[in-house]
């Protein structure tokens, strides 16, 4: 990253800042949207808020991680010497990725003993994609970035294919307007989770200086924008039409609706 | 900006403050607010309240630039060499004016196809607009200003054009006490814009300098304060005259009003 410009580390900084107002706008979304939903949703919206809480903090420190590692002053960047802590996307990453599952499966609504079967075998499978994927990313060898890597598409595929083969007959079993919307959410998911393998395989196959270092920081606060803070609109829009019903018999009973 | 005067500077620093003062507490009466209105209506403040939240972060983050910008002491302003920020305010707008577009539509209460349809659209165009008067914004020469400002100036149109003709019909439909204020805030969404292509433009017909800055700084502020924190009171008054019959039902109930 020594090569990069001011433009480029401009972006960047303002790409971070964004993430920052958006994810912790959306937390707050969440939270407030809790008193919208019935009872039994209550659960997904506060951890869909954790999800988005936990990447605004995150996205935080990245900030200020960036704005120690360069000094921008009379139109030129130096490096200050202080290293870009890119160990914050992991830890967060190790946190969200396995919560934003377990929203998914909490807003289906199955059974007790499926939803935790189930949420637990995400969860677990999600936080073992992370793990697995990190000695990788801090890999000085491509070997050792290639191995880890490939190790780490394992549990990504079984998640894969718990959401498409696993989940098809609990999503056929959703309310009929709610349906479309928890099929969404899957491909939400995926289509957001298919570009952090294509940036991580990018630091293996030699891409480096400053304008791989936009698209990859970019790349992931697009990525990660749309895993928590789209996905978890989606998340509360299946929760609202799920709660119509009960909002309707509160209603009907002469009870405040909310 | 070279030639800024103490007094110019300070007017500005000031005005940034007053900015992120009158924003914040924005917020927290919209939130608050949310308890007073109907069970259809929340979303429309919660939204109102995270358009000013978003734009109280922006303030706070250009009230910092702006000072880091600039050393003031003894009477004497000199230049620091770090540059003041002006991409916070797009990355602002990119958040904030489609959601404030998002409100008006919500706060009307069409059907959910036409809620979708017309949210969507209006909030794809105000994106499209924000976007391309960026690389006019930072451009170094007058005909790319020209260029891409009257590229913006499109979607600018045509949100325009979506807010009285296409609205219209819907407004007509409004309850009666709540038309004249949904009509007001059409005025006040498209009155308080016209301020963003004078000042844009003023850059772009050579006006330069510490007045100019004052003039776009503080105008900028006026701006945003009247098209979030003034339009976002007609949004919460718009929602409390519609929400009147549902409290009345309830009281009608024996049920709290709250």
């Amino acid at each position: 990253m020594e090569n990069i410009s001011v433009g480029q580390y401009d972006l960047i900084y303002n790409a971070f800042s964004f993430a920052f107002a958006t994810l912790a706008a959306a937390t707050i979304f969440f939270w407030l949207g809790r008193s919208q939903v019935a009872p039994q949703y209550k659960t997904a919206m506060t951890i869909t808020g954790l999800v988005t809480f936990i990447a605004a903090y995150h996205y935080f420190r990245i900030f200020e991680s960036w704005e120690a590692a360069f000094n921008v002053a009379d139109g030129t960047i130096t490096a200050t010497g202080y290293a870009f802590n890119r160990a914050y996307r992991y830890v967060d990453w190790l946190l969200t990725v396995p919560l934003l599952l377990v929203e998914l499966i909490l807003v289906m609504g199955l059974s007790r003993s499926e939803t935790v079967s189930r949420a637990t075998r995400l969860g677990l499978l999600a936080a073992l994609m992370i793990v697995l994927g990190y000695p990788g990313e801090v890999a000085t060898t491509n070997g050792a970035r290639w191995l880890w890597g490939s190790l780490s598409m394992i549990p990504f595929l079984w998640i894969v294919y718990e959401l498409f083969v696993g989940l098809s007959k609990s999503i056929a079993a959703q309310p009929e307007d709610a349906r479309g919307l928890v099929s969404t959410a899957r491909y939400v998911v995926v289509g957001s989770w298919a570009f952090y393998p294509i940036v991580y395989f990018a630091g293996a196959v030699g891409l480096d200086g400053g304008a791989a270092a936009t698209v990859v920081e970019v790349g992931y606060t697009v990525a990660d924008i749309t895993a928590k803070a789209v996905f978890g609109v989606l998340i509360f829009l299946i929760a609202q039409r799920k709660s119509v019903a009960y909002f309707a018999s509160l209603r009907s009973a002469g009870q405040p609706a909310e």
